[in-house]
């Protein structure tokens, strides 16, 4: 059994390093606040006291982090994986993060004489949970092949996607997805409101015919209660519409639809919803009416 | 058994009928083009000489033509099939048409002292032939509950949904759920192309995740290899966006991303792919490049 | 001088209509509600007791009614414009119609053996009283050599645009680029705003640069003082914007900025501001910010 | 008279330059390639061989440079501006620039014990012949009084904007406006065209109402000609409008028609029209038509 490394135990990391363990392989794990290692380690883990002890005593370390802050701080402060890794290591890092940070820390690894993968996840936490993430891969080939029995552990899918940063892209390729059919379904909703006809039943027959999918499954009941509780931040998919808005710009692609549902979810942000799920932007796209609206109603004279 | 009638034996209607008749009813049938009729009669229909002789010897009488035009011709013309319908009888027509025509044809059939439902159906050839359609019904209950057993032998699921009219609404707001689909598709599969992302790759990973779902599934492979073999026209899904937008219009609802892909989809039909699948908007959407650009290029003097 | 009648004594047609008999030509007129006629018949004019004695006793007649619903009444009711009208004599409707109305009306006063222009204007209440209209005529090109004369004393550009309907569409495309201009000044100043730039100061820099216009200049300091008196109200804006899309979309042409901006007329529309001057869209272009908005605050876990 | 400086004297700075030393003022200058200083020191100049001995001689010093990278090698490289500044001197930097750069400047500006000031400027060449340039400063207040004289002879209106930044961020905001209307102004001609009047009539009619503004005078011929030859290049204009995007999604600020504008205009230098002046965009928002296309015609058969 391969020795490896976990850094980062949180919602995400947390049942991801669990799949490696269960499946028997040696685990050295690490978390910025140390309570949250208590039951890997209760289940056989061995927690180190930093970043670099868990490279250095893994073949393989995997990483799955916040934001691209705490993945900076984690590679290259002191004690930090920088330090403990070395010729014929790995890293692994499945965080989601930009691919400028990416680059950067691959360069840092590299230097080291480790290889690097970046490998930001499709998935929230039930498919950590259940192994069956979709993982978007991108860096050093030979690292990607060694690391696949345990990808395999936490995923379903795995695919390798060329250079440091395509991981990345692929990832805003695909919640650039998420956000307009979220969009679209919102509108949709709202359409089937004004008209007098039941969302619920709306989200029958969107259910049965071929636009079927597991996103309007699973939040279309909550978005026609109104309940948004976050799954996935609404700032962060906004935050994803506009980087993936950039990208297309300096590739030479006007994403008008994007661009819309991107305007949507600035307004559903700034009306106070940011830390909402994402499904809050069908709370904006209903429209308004305070009131005095009388769409038919006589205007005073003018032309 | 029950006697059942159907008028319209296009690429629809004709396996509509065909399961009525597997399943044992009665089956008196018409259609314009005589030729049509044959494979029905073959299987037991009888081939009546014009709608109102159908109407005259069934009890309900199911009507599937391909739009308002014929629809009108085929109810209310010389020997149409009000002339065959009165107290007691039932006409319920699946065919996809507006809500103005629906309410006329509607007062038509009544002015009769028959029943009339409309039932504007989701779903395209192989789920008309499966019975599996989703079936979106609206006019007269009681017509509703006795249709009700010849319905589920055509889809999979139906709704009823209030006064006439009401089931073209639905219709619409599924269909603009769809156009959206299609366009965060498209320019998600163009970015993916433009970042050098295999677009192919994508399908596999949307298949993977949350926003898997059968249109995506059965069309992403056409795209990719630039195929758009017309299930349902461009010019129609187009329409229904105009439709859709105008209904929004009239409740007083903006729908800034569906306008955002009408004008998507207008610029496909202005560019000649008005009767390809509607899945061709993707092709307007990767964008052009022909040739002397050159985005990070130097310009001429200016400010 | 010239007989000449006018129908419609409103805001726009009564300064119209004193601009003709300023000039010194024998005057015609009726209103709906009789006391509009007073001051113009205090001024010489002779008051009919309706439409059709006006054209009986005049040459040529000018009609400025408030929409389609008058017009018909007008012209076609019993003791209507079309009962006065006959060989040799001339119609010249200046209300703002849609093309079909038009068409209807030239057909039935060419059916009496008369002319028809329709002349559709741009500019409110304070051109109409300078007599500085810009008047969009279509029609029959005799009459409208004929009354140019006339029509020079209500405007200060005239011209001829062909058949009937064409003046009204000029009319959508001037509105269209109207409604556009509006709500690129409604998110400059929205941008200066949240910028901490003074919306003022930007007034300023407009106004003395190369998109400097008569509408920012006129309407700006309203807008920065959320003033909203309708001079053009809001829903008629919109609708114009609607049509206009629908006549791109008829044409084949997607109009993305526009179809952008209607989205929002419509959301101001029914966020209650339909009767409001139309620059009253800028109120919705400013977002929101109901309090507990923090962008940048830190969501809940998840990703 | 002053002791002014002038670095810079492309288009833009030659005739501004001139501007001053007409006025009567010593004027030093000095410009990355010699020969463009010729008519400046036949004219009374005093040509120097770098920034800082501009600087050095003079009190105060205008610069006008294509770009940060060319504002930050003038200022910060050997020679440089900077080495010939101190206190009780100024520099007054009137090219366009963003916010984090022109910060960076100030700060090394300031370093040296001088006063900092950005201007940058609306208007082309035409207004910078004229003197009727408009400057929108932001920085160090006494410097602006005191340089105030001299903006004047190179502008019609000054204005002062705060912090350094803001001047900066005002150029957008009038640049984002200009996209805008120039969108709205493409599609009106656009609409014009494909219902069959006259765009040249369009101009005339825009030219007498309340929208009539310099640039639709200025450039309706030229584009109604399709000629685009730049005077602002196409990519510059989408390059703007990307960073007021930007800047509008940082502070909440969702600018729906920029967006929609700004994704027309990707498309336009996707298209090869980057380099061509801004106005091409027109082109693109004409639509395509490329011969098959027929809007009413008959699909396949479908649903």
């Amino acid at each position: 059994m391969a020795k490896l490394g976990f850094l980062g135990l949180g919602i995400m990391g947390a049942p991801m390093a669990r799949n490696l363990l269960t499946a028997g392989h040696s685990l050295h794990v690490w978390n910025r606040t140390a309570d949250r290692s208590a039951p890997l380690a209760a289940a056989g883990a061995a927690v180190c006291g930093g970043p670099g002890e868990v490279c250095a005593a893994a073949d393989i370390t995997f990483v799955m982090l916040s934001d691209p802050v705490a993945v900076r701080a984690v590679h290259l402060g002191p004690g930090g994986a920088c330090s403990g890794l070395g010729g014929g290591k790995g890293l692994v890092d499945m965080s989601t993060i930009d691919p400028a940070t990416s680059r950067e820390m691959a360069a840092a690894v590299r230097a080291t004489g480790a290889r690097y993968l970046e490998a930001p996840v499709s998935g929230s936490k039930k498919p950590a949970e259940d192994g069956t993430l979709v993982i978007l891969a991108a860096g050093d080939r030979d690292l990607y092949d060694e690391a696949g029995a345990y990808l395999d552990l936490m995923g379903k899918l795995r695919v390798f996607l060329g250079e440091v940063g395509q991981g990345a892209r692929m990832k805003l390729v695909v919640n650039m997805v998420m956000g307009g059919m979220m969009t679209a379904f919102g509108e949709g909703l709202a359409l089937a409101d004004r008209s007098g006809l039941d969302p619920s039943v709306l989200l029958d027959v969107l259910a049965a015919g071929a636009l079927a999918n597991p996103m309007f499954a699973g939040k279309g009941p909550a978005i026609c209660a109104d309940r948004f509780a976050p799954a996935f931040p609404l700032k962060h998919m906004q935050k994803d519409l506009r980087l993936a808005l950039v990208l297309g710009d300096e590739l030479g692609l006007g994403l008008p639809t994007a661009a819309a549902a991107n305007a949507a979810f600035i307004r559903a942000r700034d009306a106070g919803l940011a830390d909402l799920d994402f499904s809050a932007v069908c709370r904006i796209l209903r429209g308004e009416r305070p009131g005095g609206n009388d769409p038919g109603g006589k205007g005073p004279a003018g032309n």
